[in-house]
């Protein structure tokens, strides 16, 4: 009965993910598809963040720079006429030593920069990119080396992080589920009959999602933990402030890597070799926890783009043409199939580029349309009131709601699947999964949220 | 008739995979399954690759540090003599000259950092995590609030890269095929009958595929344009040598950002400008087509990864277990369905995750093998005399060959998505388009090869 009416409800909620879908082509035939749009948008957003950002450094930081400029003058002025010096003459050897600087020389000694143990720790930044530029290849051997040497090097780190990220992600989305799964049997005292099947669903259903929001709480956790960690260590062994540290920690595990601060870097430490490998992991795992953290957060990003973009389509054409996902509620459900066909032919993501002159599979138009409508929903988060969850939590009810249907159509298509073109799912549905890190992330809480 | 036969090598092959993919684990029951030997076998050989890197970097860069040192030395010996300086009162004032430097400021007059197109550029820098360090937040307050404002500008950007990918890898493989299209029709005088079906297709099998190799020539190319062009700008503009410009570009584009080369620096340049904005439009492109050629060699180091797991464990394990994937051809094509489930259970890649107590869907089981199996082959690879093509070009092969038998299957999904569960598409192959980047790729890409 529950299941039934979530079903109706589902459909309903399919529906009106499809109008909004169409909605967003039916209203605006702009060259400009959902694809482009949210790239767009995104690029918009992120110029007008790059500005508020530059005004607010600018802000914090231009009086310093300020008091800088004029400290060195004076401490410069005090020098040459404490002893005398010709100021061209001092300037030359502050230019020679920018030079040495350059080299990795500096006045208090540091470790040689390409001994074996220097030279590791400079690859190791090549090909995380974090690029401290402590040390730099001054040669031009070395120089066009580097190229190809990064050029594999941090292709292979990419790939490095992308399988962490799967990895860390199914961890996750399976802990998560296991914890759940604990405290549903202690609530409801071990059901494990059929009648689970929608009990236990149900409960699932209203206490516990495989959110994108909880994994990004773990994973933001998990790099305050790292990052608290290695500050404590590097406060204590180089002698920064805890902020200083915390700010190195942040800028090594973005990969951003100034050089400012750069750990590691003098020539004798207490127990040097221990800190060496402690300084390594400390950074390895931060860059992968926050390349994680930085993936989680791109999601949640994408789902705003998608809720402004859907609201900003909807608003926009409402007079226009009488939006059909505000008609969605009644309508659309019981929409003909022709009618819906043409709706979801329209709204493939990438017709704008398909060549003329080739021929269009209806069949091959769906695929496209699975994108745009699991993709985060410009269309599901149109519908007034459903909360800003998108992606992975509406899925997740979709998937529990459906059960019986998808079951049987698990079958049909593992049937087919023994007579071969088992590819052929991954090209029905292209693009459902999302992109990049988005995919795994839909994947894998997919995959959670219905094999229970 | 050509259909039929491919059709069947097609299942041959499916079979080989199949079995190839149950090798590694009915050979091998260790607790790695196949995602977490990958995960392994990458973090062995990029340590590998590291440790050849610094012994190389170390060779290349040490006699110059050697001599560096020694002429610091002498300058600075020189000079004190000269002027009767303390040498520690000297040290002092390198000291203070350090200081400044990270307040930006130079011996020769540089752009005032934090002025709001400094400013600009800095926060540029850490959103794309080049990180120049050109400039860094001295004050306790910007350093807090890099962190902040770094923790989201990094995620957006790393959206923006994930998207341009998207779109870029869309239309790379509209283009090809439209190019390959094109030279179809001009050689074979333009048969638009049903008859392209098998005829055109079979030559597009013969002749072209829609390889990662051409996307990754295209971007290679178009990188190497960029930072060519960027190149020939920075020489001129700064002064640097031809080399310095291209290994500039490189660090630049790839976010190492060392920053001992930082363009677009002095105080003065003729139409400053213009100069700036090409600057900042060369990286942004650069960044994006280095990022994207990242991910497409990341592709390629993983389906090496796969092939060398194949070669592993099928060449280790033969003697002890006579390895199936030696036997697919004659019998796993005719092995009976339960036996097939057996073996296709036992790849799941994340099995040995999965908490005790749980209930599994034989059903459920069937996504997460499309991905050992779809994904690049361990055991496509393993097949001798087939080339280290992979994922792709199999695909395609499989996907033209199973035409007739796909268009069935995607009516028959069309039909059952209009009742409802759509995203059980998503779930039914939750991985087989690959991880992260490499999902992009193959989805993309898949599409093109069906669609025609």
């Amino acid at each position: 009965m529950l299941l039934q009416s979530r079903l109706r409800a589902s459909a309903v909620h399919m529906a009106q993910r499809r109008a909004a879908g169409g909605c967003c082509c039916c209203c605006s035939r702009a060259p400009l598809n959902e694809d482009n749009a949210r790239f767009c948008l995104l690029a918009g957003l992120i110029f007008l963040y790059l500005l508020c950002g530059a005004a607010i450094f600018s802000a914090l930081e231009h009086p310093f720079e300020i008091r800088a400029r004029i400290l060195w003058r004076q401490q410069l002025e005090n020098f040459t006429r404490r002893y005398r010096v010709n100021l061209g003459a001092l300037h030359t050897l502050l230019r020679q030593y920018e030079q040495a600087n350059g080299a990795g020389i500096r006045v208090d000694a540091l470790r040689p920069r390409w001994d074996f143990s220097g030279a590791f720790y400079f690859v190791a930044t090549v090909v995380s990119t974090i690029g401290f530029g402590m040390a730099t290849p001054a040669t031009i051997a070395g120089k066009i080396f580097l190229i190809f040497y990064g050029l594999i090097g941090c292709a292979a780190t990419i790939l490095f992080f992308n399988l962490f990220l799967e990895r860390i992600i199914t961890m996750l989305a399976y802990i998560m589920r296991w914890c759940h799964e604990r405290r549903l049997r202690c609530g409801g005292a071990g059901v494990m009959s059929s009648r689970e099947e929608s009990s236990g669903e149900e409960d699932s259903l209203e206490g516990w999602k495989p959110s994108v929001y909880y994994v990004m709480l773990i994973l933001g956790l998990a790099s305050v933990v790292i990052a608290c960690s290695a500050s404590t260590l590097y406060s204590s062994m180089e002698n920064w402030s805890y902020v200083d540290s915390l700010y190195f920690c942040f800028v090594a595990f973005s990969t951003i890597g100034f050089g400012d601060l750069v750990s590691s870097q003098r020539e004798r430490y207490e127990s040097q070799g221990a800190y060496r490998l402690g300084n390594c992991l400390f950074i390895l795992m931060g860059v992968c926890c926050i390349y994680s953290l930085f993936n989680v957060i791109s999601i949640i990003i994408k789902q705003t783009l998608n809720w402004i973009l859907g609201k900003l389509v909807c608003s926009g054409k409402r007079k226009l043409c009488s939006c059909p996902c505000l008609r969605s509620k009644s309508q659309s459900k019981r929409a003909p199939a022709a009618q819906r066909r043409v709706k979801r032919n329209a709204v493939q993501p990438v017709s704008t580029q398909r060549p003329v002159g080739r021929r269009h599979h209806t069949d091959g138009s769906v695929e496209t349309v699975c994108d745009s409508e699991t993709d985060a929903g410009a269309g599901a988060e149109v519908h007034l009131g459903r909360r800003l969850s998108g992606e992975m939590i509406s899925v997740n009810e979709f998937m529990v709601s459906n059960k019986v249907s998808l079951a049987l159509l698990q079958k049909q298509l593992s049937e087919t699947a023994h007579q071969g073109p088992r590819q052929s799912y991954g090209h029905q549905n292209g693009f459902s999964g999302g992109v990049g890190a988005l995919g795994i992330m839909n994947n894998r809480l997919q995959e959670t949220s219905v094999d229970r």
